[in-house]
């Protein structure tokens, strides 16, 4: 017998409850039952997201969600700004090209932030820029972006949306619709939501309501004003997710019970914790000047088989970690802590590196990383 | 305390050990573990779809898969033949159109099979269709499409496809990709698969692969040919709806143990012994010439108000049925016979059907619709 | 594949949400949490008894707890009066002869309530009687005995407890503990109150409590002095079975929503439901003087081979009732109607039935026995 | 939001999986399909007591076996050597003396095995001694006595049993009924066998049911020949605890996948880990010669308020470990390592200790125990 402990920047652990409430039998989505249901969700994500917008609910992966951020912002005389700093980044372009768009790309190391003064430029250079496309974070690169600073910038702009990828980063870092400015905020159910993946949500501003409804853009599964009519009246334009939901019903009430100001608190002391024991072990942050609130990434002694740690890590001692993608395999490590997390699954993982790299010849002192992520989660339990 | 029953064609009851097997710990998406768990289920659908084809799963409804059924298989400079003879008929239309495909349309009145000799003819008179598209069974008229004939007659025609929607068909009916000359079939998790919605698969032909390779279309979340390649290396394109595809896995083991045929036998009878159940209470089938096997409707009386009829059986007796959609809402009902139903099932609704008529001061005589059904159950069980 | 439907009268379905709720992670049951749930398990033990009293959960199945009341409320030089209705009236003379007492048999034919002028009588003739040991109903014969009337008798002796196993009997019918001068009533968990095997409940009275400080019985695991010590500390004396313990707090909460006006009502009904359609297939009620209100049992005919006839219902059909126990074995069949039940699980055992009865070739007609029960269960559903 | 560890020697965490297998719908416990998995149980049973006995189910929890076996092995006129060191040694004498069988004391203090010379001694001091009672393991007291020693002395003896309750010991020690000379051995469902409580199972060897078809003690409830009688048939003799035992199909499921004696190396590989990381924090061992494999005990310093360390370690961190029983409470903390655990739990369990040390006042190293334990959790680990 082996345990599992999946400590990957997604899917994050489901909390039992959830898991069990998602088992029960269902109710038909076509009924005033489930209307109360989806209702209360719709509250909740508004919540979460910090906003009086609407936000709508898809039946998709995270993908799905950006591909209708895109064809429901723009359109198709539009420019598109694209800030790559990571392989969702990347993405973000990708879809607009398929599109037909025209990319302004700005591009940045892997684990370096945006920088907001390069967007200004751009913005002032061009005109017919139809949306700024970030991530709050970045899963590939453990990076955080500037979203906050974007947001005072783009909200000058008229004609231009800021669309937020938040899917690894609403409900880990205090990222407030209303408040920073953002025309469309993205969440997946498989990361901070504490849920499988296939369902993604999507807050739309007054601002990006005006836009689509302008836009000329193709689309029909992904069209975001069919959903308004459809939230209004308590339900989705197509089958819904509704397990998924049911579940985020669940998830919504935890976050509420718990607070959202004491959940980001939570999560960034669990980031602390992760970026000190990794530092401990003498590794180097993949993105030390502005590090998630989501996940951890640092980078492995060029001399190791990182390919190699992450599948030992996985299959030998139980321990579901992230290794690199794209020109980063087999380079990184990284280390979710989102979701249904807490101070021992830091531990235990970072106890499990420690050995997995004394196991790989690594001259690792055991405890150490432990020790300094310790040091720091001792502020979660006063005296 | 109420017990309910659900009894609407779709979302049908998922079985208990297939809700439980989904609300064990995920296991990560992108691990060798998850991979095999994949490629099995792969191999499932492919017997279910009764193809040698790639059989695709994306995370999305149905509707989702129909998009990506039209953004894949046609060209914009091509014309889509569609048959309608329900909501989700003209579902079919409304996506070529919003992606300005010029759509030529054969209605049909909802509960008439489509007239494969007026296919035919469309396909003589116009050069250039790129697809024939229709329903096996149309959930909203309940009615049954001569989906085999279609696939001869397209067969012919070496630039057309032959598009199903299968969703409430396939594993309730006997619909064989390849026998049946089907070049895409799509199904959906919330029908026979007995699953919670969130999950649709597409059987691809190689007819249809070689047209994807030169269509125009933009498309990017449904991409076929990027799930295809990602299908390859037993994964997605996108992050998949990893806990029903593995639902999936097990729905498809069950599938398996009971055997196809079988599977379809028992479908079948239920069907037959719904209708002789409807009938025997004096109601009118809503598709007498081809009544689908998956579900079946009828007529109400015009003095009935059938929303209120529906609604009592839900809210007063616990057993959810559909009524009628557009403009057969209020006058018909519809029954579930696919997934995990079994001749209690159809007895309850027909008994409770029988109530409730009574309370809405029908003539009807008690337990005279579960007779007709029982005589013909009495078939499951041999001597 | 084949659905099962289960109908013997216990163990009796688990509704999901209990299932589901006992699946959650287990919280110590030394913990103040498991205190809090335990107390307030308790409390709803006591509205479901109808009682001030103390109740006392064991970890044991019904028979412990049979056996509990015996060597607490016995001295070893008393007498003890046995009603034999059944396989579980006779059990409790089984239990007293075990631990050497003396005991008076009442017997009865099963089927039949026990006569209280005959226990009078007994207790006229007999100083030193113990206590008065009945089922409130027999499983084995669905028999129905006159406990209130037991209780105004056995209250005029000071040193006579009434014991009444209500093992198949609380949550059912009206049994009321206080007003019906009951001293030790047992309740187990795989009846009425919805959950697996393996938890016994027992109340005890004041007067009960002052002649269990007298018995001079061996006993140990079942001391119900050392339970009633754990009990005021919110605990039990040994280690309880928490999961059912989990389970019983969700199922209390469950009934206390219903009230128990209703469930007795609801089940009253679909108990009459369950007689007018046995009888209506021409088959004789078991208990027709006192027919219990958690289950029915009906004679087969004389030609039929009833172990064969239960054997189809429950390998060929999927439905499982019961048959006869020892001298009944093969002679009847007996249906539940206690629990997690409703009109349509009712209807499903009749339809069943009546198909049965068919294919072995009794003269039944197909839908009688349902229409006899719909009539009934219309009550269930106003206009 | 907190997450629970749950490190308590019993309960022990209960896989999911097997949870969840739990939580299906029931079979009825009186089908030829229980029948089957009841068999395949008691099969999975002998594997796991290694034995070729009988191995009977009883619907209780540990203490009621207990009074089985004191019940069933013992006769009135017999005495009863009981060791005593711990609580659970001293239930066995009480069980005795509260059925009037005199008791012939070992004891030992608390964390001391026995002595295998005094129990010899005592054996040729008294005739009639019926039975020799001990634990392989006393929870209470995290000692393991030498069951296999005492196998061999009482061997030796025609007239009198070794019965051992080996709850905290099966499925964690290498303990083999057959090999080790043991009569009666006693295992319980909440601790090494990963699932609630409520079920205790009881090996009874050849020379132990030549004994009981001679005794005369009064059971009914603990009929261990009606048990046999009922095993005999693949059933109980009362209603079994029937979610248990089809949690427990699975769970030997499980053990028999890893293996015996891969089981009892991780278990003891997990105990010398928790040994090691407890005495690297200053900590004395509470059974320093003969440690428990399943369970460790460890004295805390004087000065600290070991009740309100447990407390913090709960309620404060959400570390569920034990503290002391009757004269050791508040004076030590027990850490389990049997059952469903994994080195990372034993990590888990002593960061949280060394934090809730410092938060004492201790001036303890944070990763110290921690350190000590990766050292010898490496073996587990192969390069």
């Amino acid at each position: 017998m082996q345990k599992s402990y999946l400590m990957a920047p997604g899917p994050t652990p489901v909390p039992e409850q959830v898991a069990l409430r998602m088992a029960a039998p269902a109710i038909h989505h076509r009924t005033p039952q489930f209307s109360r249901l989806f209702r209360e969700t719709h509250e909740g994500l508004k919540y979460l997201l910090q906003t009086e917008n609407d936000v709508l609910m898809l039946a998709s992966s995270g993908s799905g969600a950006m591909e209708g951020a895109v064809v429901n912002a723009m359109s198709s005389s539009e420019k598109a700004i694209v800030i790559n700093g990571g392989k969702f980044g990347e993405r973000w372009g990708k879809i607009c090209e398929a599109y037909g768009l025209e990319v302004l790309w700005l591009n940045y190391p892997w684990g370096a932030p945006a920088d907001p003064a390069q967007v200004e430029e751009l913005l002032l250079q061009h005109e017919n820029v139809g949306a700024v496309f970030v991530q709050a974070c970045d899963t590939a690169s453990t990076v955080a972006h500037p979203v906050a600073c974007l947001g005072k910038l783009v909200q000058k702009h008229p004609r231009t949306l800021l669309v937020v990828d938040g899917i690894t980063a609403v409900g880990a870092a205090d990222i407030a619709m209303d408040r920073d400015g953002i025309d469309m905020l993205l969440v997946g159910s498989q990361k901070a939501l504490m849920l499988p993946p296939g369902l993604a949500c999507v807050g739309v501003s007054t601002k990006a309501w005006e836009k689509i409804s302008q836009s000329d853009m193709p689309r029909f599964y992904f069209d975001f004003q069919k959903e308004r009519k459809a939230l209004a009246k308590d339900t989705t334009a197509y089958t819904p997710a509704a397990s998924l939901i049911t579940g985020l019903h669940e998830v919504l009430a935890m976050i509420r019970q718990e607070g959202l100001a004491h959940l980001h608190k939570r999560t960034e002391l669990l980031a602390r914790a992760a970026r000190a024991g990794l530092q401990a072990l003498g590794l180097e942050l993949l993105a030390p000047a502005a590090p998630a609130a989501s996940c951890s990434g640092a980078r492995l002694p060029e001399s190791l088989d990182g390919k190699a740690l992450v599948r030992y890590l996985r299959d030998t001692m139980g321990v579901t970690v992230a290794g690199g993608q794209d020109h980063l395999e087999g380079k990184i490590i990284r280390i979710n802590h989102m979701g249904y997390v807490d101070s021992f699954d830091i531990v235990t993982a970072l106890a499990a590196l420690e050995m997995a790299l004394h196991r790989f010849g690594q001259p690792v002192k055991l405890g150490q990383g432990v020790a300094a992520a310790q040091e720091i989660l001792l502020e979660r339990y006063p005296s």
